[in-house]
């Protein structure tokens, strides 16, 4: 697959030296780039190891370098009649260097993940406001309450001799939400979609507790000191502002 | 009110000209700011007209000239159940100039609202569902859609010897979503806003229609001349891309 | 080449019908890039007019349609030293189609780049200050000015019978700012770089004009009514708003 | 002087609790807004501290509350010959809240400003090719070099007992970069803000070496812990891409 992405490229600066080679960082990006028509890169977040690690042999001056980068993605889905449709997704990688005696590197990947949230506590209010007008509806129906597009990202650290999948971490992601979202919708499909939304009504404070505690399950056997970040924001239907809520923290805090 | 607003000011330049003066453009924007501190401007529209006929003076080889202008706007409104809230909106202006052997004119005045719409299209298709499976509730109750944040925009020309007010705009766009959106809501409130979008779903061709409609009752002595331009974007909640609608047209048209 | 691209896609709606049916457009645009993997496309707006075609199909109520894209896109350049660095380009489509006893199709192709431009007004007024304070230089060494990063883009309605190269037009633009600019830069070439603007200074009146007097020249055989729009923004280094120009006419306009 | 702020509002939330009270998060907003209109803020970030207090206030579950905001902002300037204009800024101020017996609080006041810079190393590399060439200008006369729109924001914790003025901030910064800009420059004025720039010729490296040696003199009686965040961005006008510099450090580590 063929990315488009986006880089920021960091290298730090010794008091000594009035300005950075900047043309350097370029050159390091353009090579990788010339490489990767030869041989395609294995993984976005090696690629920016890959960099960082060029980038301290280049600018021999510097002691830290950072590379972040993001790319749209696309991944084949099923709707959940079945039917096949083209969905969109952001990559992220991100490397930090550090050299003192040898180079020690941190990397780490992530995506960003549209979905759907709907909101629980609109949902219990209307039931129970229903209940005492006598309106019962039977009990297995869903009642109404507001429902958002969700943006979520997650970047985890992938520590050394260990990997991680970005399709997983999508995969991860999106069963955290109310619902998946598709780009081709028939009837049939869209009543599915909103079906499953309302029996999995979720805060953005859900979306990132359930992310964390999935993420702890499969990557069960990462170090402690090993970092992840969340992040949900909820482009609430019935605000003209999001509920977002963040949580930066290490799979030795999540182990608590 | 003090409002921040941007401005795009144009003029335009004989083939024998190399360059504009642009300069020019800013002063007449600076004296305007320096006069209106003294006196208030009684309407964005004015003032963007005002701009233009300076603007056509100043440039003395220009014939045309066009401004534009957005300010973001706040309002206090009540929620369904009476509490107050203050509300953002976004206010738009522009003045086209025209020089012949006079000056000619054309003002406009619109509005960005965002709020709230709810599909009918899943609606329908789970209402018809649930009656297939004997899940049958009470009709009163309306059955769950998918619900979004809209933002929909509606520029109005105002003809000479008119007027337009700019909150009468915003009334007229809140009231053709399926619900208007507020800051702060408590339970009860945001249980309102839920059941009144779910009673009213609406397409953005229907938000769009809605608004025309409106319109042209309320501004029913504008001349057939007078254009008119309505967009709605809603950001559906199902999807990963919005949907759009938009009518650009005259008082004439839609008189038809 | 592989190209991520946008697409905004419109037709109308008929008075007679409460909504569009937007699924049948994310169908369309999946079909075209499921049929590209095994056929790549030949050009951005050949797969707009394709679009375009089957959306009037698919909605048989419609009687317009209109598809835009933009896609990020690369070429490998030289430097004035004869480096190899890749620049980032957008391309952009579009096309529009009418159903009448037939459907009548418009398309275009475009691009925006990325150059420099210089000031030739304060490089006047400061060559003129030094004359006066008998600060001559020698006259073929340009004086300082203001200089700064400027977005230029070009749209071009291809007639039928027609072809127009995105990668004609890029070139096109690049020579009528007053110099390219380039990614990696050692300090030989970036001094050239600055060199050539300064010894081509020019507003953003000057870019636009150069810019439609190069495409009358190479499309001499094109139709009157083939449409042209260009615009071209800097991001004045000496201000904190951008001076902005911009020509919309048609070749025949341009011949006059 | 009336601002429109946008507000980013966080606060914490134990594993206990389910979801947090977003809307007593608006409702804080609201009573700030409200009381402002009888008694006027005395500085941003003592509205953001202001709001964290509140919030930990109402929400007794919370441990730790911040609160972010930005907001446009405007000053009358004088050009180098004189003449008077309004430069548009950007303020920013931040509050953190942490509650154990008591509750204790860090704020925060910043500023972004736009100016220009003028690149030494072209410069530098021009002088000395026309020094090869023979082309010897008389040595008071800067060479010709690029130069671009830069952007920079700095953001400095108000220590317990001290002040900081938003408006030194916004003078410090523009003083750090090659030359301030304006919006309204007639010729003379042009020639002056360009001469100034060339006589200051500074990488973005720069920028940020030169705010943080003036804030240590301005604020020599800050505290050690007091923390400074400065980041410069050149929109480079030889590249597509931005020159960017960022340090975030102490008062302490600046004094080593």
């Amino acid at each position: 697959m063929t990315l488009t992405a986006d880089f920021d490229i960091y290298v730090d600066l010794p008091s000594t030296m009035k300005g950075s080679h900047l043309s350097r960082n370029l050159e390091v990006v353009s090579e990788i780039v010339e490489e990767s028509v030869r041989e395609p890169v294995s993984s976005l977040e090696d690629l920016c190891s890959d960099i960082t690690r060029r980038l301290l042999k280049r600018h021999e001056y510097a002691s830290y370098s950072e590379v972040r980068t993001r790319a749209d993605y696309f991944l084949e889905r099923k709707t959940p009649l079945g039917n096949r449709t083209t969905e969109r997704y952001c990559l992220m990688a991100a490397a930090q260097g550090r050299r003192d005696s040898d180079v020690s590197m941190t990397k780490s990947v992530g995506v960003e993940v549209v979905g759907m949230t709907a909101c629980p506590c609109a949902m219990e209010t209307i039931k129970h406001n229903r209940a005492q007008e006598g309106k019962v509806s039977s009990t297995d129906i869903p009642v109404i309450t507001h429902n958002q597009r969700n943006r979520t990202s997650l970047l985890v650290e992938v520590p050394e001799g260990h990997e991680v999948e970005a399709n997983d971490l999508i995969d991860l992601v999106e069963e955290s939400m109310s619902a998946p979202t598709y780009e081709i919708l028939k009837r049939g499909d869209e009543a599915q979609v909103v079906e499953r939304a309302h029996l999995a009504p979720r805060f953005v404070e859900d979306v990132v507790r359930e992310i964390l505690s999935r993420l702890l399950k499969k990557y069960s056997d990462f170090p402690d000191r090993a970092q992840v970040r969340v992040r949900s924001d909820s482009e609430e239907s019935i605000h003209k502002h999001n509920a977002v809520a963040e949580r930066i923290t290490t799979f030795g805090e999540l182990r608590k």
